[in-house]
């Protein structure tokens, strides 16, 4: 088990995010066509629902610098922390931390009590550090061949409670799983 | 577009296959037991259904020489013909077919018309070469973080129609795609 397993935390964290059905969470290039035209087709997904309950966002370097090609800064009002040991920004939009127990302790002091974590590295990265309590999953009806994936090596098996799988529009699945901390 | 796209044929086919949310089919050494211990427990998973409207199975060579460890040959009755460039078997369960167009050609004279099509490897190569039409994948709630993968790479993206999405119990998912033919 990683080290930090066995951080103390007063806060939830949450990962809800969209996937070929072969496991892609973006084209290699990190391009997400292939998601915005059947997304925008897929009706509410819930994802407003979803982040209207967030006080927290965590994210990797990878999904900051895409969220600065958006030409807008997508989290207004909310909180936003990046985990990357290199990046050097500044930008009043988000604090950077270098590490996860930092960013743990950080979260707790801050009185964080729902966090979203976005982005594949990070999603891994937390979910080997068992840090991850509930993930949503929406998979597209299409397979891709190759890109970023959502999930990566483990440690140990991950054992996962199924809580609701709903279809959407546009032939979407979207199933929610909770992650026992064991 | 590979060649056998243009392969005409009589019969359709299905992949009915478990996998891990991560997207495995087995370990990296081929073991079961991640899916074997929940299986048991997941009710009517629609497999005697599913098997019962076949009639005929297309397995790969690895698929092949796993049955071969059961102990008993568990597709009695059931025409089965192994994809294999390599498998030279003395078994009257079993005709080999060397390529996927000999394999077409002997399926449609045999007068095939609903083909299982088992085995990730064999499942890519029919995915690859739009031999596929019809799939239903069973997830279970378990992260493996490796091991043999379900999909693989592709020249082009794949369009999915989704048809069904059901719960059963032990929290496995199973939808079923179909796939048009282009």
């Amino acid at each position: 088990m990683a080290a930090s397993t066995d951080l103390h935390r007063t806060f939830r964290t949450q990962v809800f995010i969209a996937t070929s059905l072969d496991g892609f969470i973006a084209r290699p290039d990190g391009e997400l066509d292939w998601l915005i035209q059947r997304g925008e087709r897929a009706g509410d997904t819930g994802y407003d629902a979803f982040i209207a309950e967030i006080d927290t966002i965590v994210m990797g370097r990878n999904t900051y610098q895409k969220t600065q090609t958006f030409g807008f800064w997508p989290y207004e009002g909310i909180p936003v922390r990046v985990l990357s040991t290199q990046l050097d920004a500044d930008d009043p939009n988000i604090i950077i931390t270098r590490n996860t127990t930092e960013l743990v302790r950080d979260l707790d002091e801050a009185g964080a009590r729902n966090v979203y974590i976005d982005g594949g590295q990070l999603i891994q990265t937390f979910l080997r550090e068992s840090l991850v309590d509930q993930v949503t999953i929406t998979t597209a009806p299409v397979l891709l061949g190759s890109g970023l994936p959502l999930f990566g090596a483990l440690d140990n098996d991950i054992e996962l409670r199924h809580l609701s799988t709903t279809t959407l529009a546009e032939g979407f699945v979207q199933t929610t799983y909770t992650v026992p901390q064991v």
